[in-house]
């Protein structure tokens, strides 16, 4: 891997580089997924039939789009015990975590009457997008079916694509059974999203829609947003290590190397102060890459977005991270807290030598569904906050109103809104 | 106003007109919107000031379109006392409500060295967007400043657009300065908003983006959505009153009214079990419509948006309640906490007969920006949450990691991520 001294240009051009894998040549696919999107929403069933023969070659209807308790049987047997029971082990600690990010509503009252709340209320149908074939991960089931789940939503309706067999993948149908999916469909694509969207004869219209997809499942949800609520658009993966002269060269490139499998926008930086660490990683990267079987995504993607960044002082490698806003942040440093209050924008800040980022991907129980692209600077991991929403209360008494009344009035006219103030004073005039 | 007996195909009528008022006609302006965006990411302080002398004539330039404290003396002259000490009142319970929203970070620990949590950072720096002219409401600038500032934003920049002789308007400038605005720009539409999302010499870059503004800035916003986060577009204002025998039809017609005088797109909706309430209603409201300033408004949207509605019981009054989801719901009845309770969908809910809407617009204390157009059904009021943002923590100790090693790096390889095994496989390989 490259080795660059930290300074202000290599800083600004790392920023432009890595924004620069924002998707934005989306365009040309826009028109034929409005197309699925009105089709859907006007023949129904009809079309989602169609197109799951078009683009995934599998014949559905109305008897057999709903997997079968026999499929989701069938799917166990071939997932097999050990799989499975390293899924429910991840699934526990995943859930929670999530428990404890529940908020309660609450309220304040005044002896004059008055209260004021907040009510948290769980969305009541939440969809969950899975991609299917190769791009089936489980553990991306867990995470996006948990939170719902310890929300307290109602109803969990999973989409993902047949393959041509009209079966589903079985370790997502084994995922989504034991996170508590109420129902899986055998539909993918902008279909599945639009079916979520307006509803069908099979398929129930949902609040929200979650999940990762490929470009057509991504614009659809972009299109439908307004209409129901979805997650944010997943950027590329990226992982930024912080590290001194104390972290262990060969964990620290083993870590990079393993958000660089992804794909080859992914990007994997390390920022150091210390020249002697930069040169033991960038070793053990190479000692690494002879031996893993994605050796050459991992090439490519450590060719475009792969750094090792030497800087004069820590403060500048905080400095750094808070400006890149990594989607995973690992601190391998002396006192990893100490610098881990320091930091402002990450999805993820992994603490210590043992906390390896695939820890946090599988098992240790935070959301993996996190901002990338610079977006953890304003956004957050998927939580169980994704699938609440509130509603103020708000009740005076007649004393309590009697109050201020007249301030109300006069703030409504200084608006020129005079029904506004009106409602209030026909509560005080004479009788 | 018009009374129907609902049933079943006045529910399905009254939803898909609702949804009619959601404006999908913004195409026309989408290639102009896009332009300014683009003319003021490259020529930054140049374009915005070209923009300000073409669309508000006026002109400004790097001297002056900071707003002044000399300019904000001027404002509380013009303000005077009265509305100064009114604006006070309103802002006291505004942030006594919002602080009680605050989140903290939180971690749990166990005593083989794990600790996971969750960290609540406030963004960096937003910017609040403030319309001009007749549309500048100094009850929106408390609204979309307070919660920011409650969250603990660092910096908060406001734009609002200049008159044709340069000035702006001064109970927003006051509105803003009690709030807490850090620095006020003297620049409107697409160009403000192209200026917080990329940053021109004289207006920094900022993490959000909030507050109304027209269609422009509308487009603007969502534009530049992923580059930075926005609020939500806001919809048409709507009201759903919730009203047995026991109500006060005069209220409730006032109540009603005061969204209807709006715009010509507000809905104003009773829902009653009480057929004589429903005629009372009708007969205030045809009162009233003689004796207020915005009869021309409130006609046309009662004609296209009102409805007075009888139902057979209180069930099928709460089941339309939900479907609509209204931004604003009053509950005028016997027991209204006893409704409030079935409520899942609405922004604010307002219990008996002394809450009426416009304590909630202005005085009371929960925000006034609330969702629209059935989105309630899974989106909340803007609050503190909309002004922070949370990174997982994740630290497992040696021992932690150790327990569980081959789980992760079995799950690991069951997804064929090799990369993301070995991370874990190098940290307890034989030394």
């Amino acid at each position: 891997m490259r080795i660059q001294h930290l300074d202000k240009n290599i800083k600004m051009n790392l920023l432009e580089d890595l924004l620069k894998r924002s998707p934005n040549n989306y365009g040309k696919y826009e028109q034929g997924v409005a197309e699925i999107l009105d089709h859907v929403r006007s023949e129904k069933d009809a079309a989602v039939f169609t197109y799951t023969e078009k683009f995934d070659g599998a014949k559905i209807d109305a008897s057999n789009i709903k997997v079968t308790e026999e499929e989701i049987k069938e799917a166990y047997e071939l997932v097999g015990e050990e799989l499975t029971g390293i899924i429910r082990k991840a699934l526990f600690n995943i859930r929670d975590y999530h428990e404890r990010q529940r908020q309660n509503s609450w309220f304040e009252s005044k002896p004059n009457g008055t209260m004021l709340g907040q009510k948290v209320t769980p969305l009541q149908r939440v969809g969950v997008y899975v991609p299917g074939g190769k791009a089936a991960y489980p553990s991306s089931v867990l995470m996006n079916i948990a939170p719902a789940k310890a929300a307290g939503v109602d109803e969990i309706v999973m989409v993902t694509p047949p393959g041509k067999d009209g079966k589903v993948t079985p370790t997502t149908l084994v995922a989504a059974h034991e996170a508590g999916a109420d129902v899986v469909y055998k539909v993918g694509g902008a279909q599945a999203i639009a079916a979520l969207a307006y509803g069908t004869e099979s398929i129930p219209k949902v609040d929200k829609i979650v999940g990762p997809g490929n470009i057509y499942v991504a614009l659809a949800k972009r299109a439908v947003y307004g209409h129901v609520s979805i997650d944010a658009i997943a950027g590329p993966s990226e992982i930024l290590v912080i590290a001194d002269e104390t972290a262990n060269p060969r964990y620290v490139a083993a870590d990079l190397l393993s958000q660089a499998e992804h794909d080859e926008l992914a990007s994997a930086i390390l920022v150091t102060t210390s020249q002697k660490l930069a040169e033991k990683v960038s070793e053990e990267v190479d000692g690494f890459l002879n031996e893993l079987s994605r050796s050459e995504i991992i090439r490519k993607s450590l060719d475009n977005y792969g750094y090792i960044l030497v800087a004069d002082t820590m403060e500048e490698v905080i400095d750094i991270a808070n400006e890149i806003a990594s989607e995973h942040l690992e601190i391998q440093t002396k006192n990893p807290y100490d610098i881990m209050t320091r930091i402002r924008n990450a999805g993820a800040i992994f603490i210590g030598e043992y906390s390896s980022e695939p820890l946090g991907d599988y098992f240790a129980g935070p959301n993996h569904v996190l901002p990338t692209n610079g977006t953890a600077k304003f956004f957050s991991p998927l939580s169980v906050d994704d699938f609440i929403k509130k509603s103020s209360i708000i009740a005076y008494s007649q004393e309590a109103l009697g109050a201020i009344h007249t301030d109300i009035e006069k703030f409504a006219e200084a608006e020129h809104l005079t029904a506004h103030a009106n409602s209030i004073k026909v509560r005080f005039e004479k009788k």
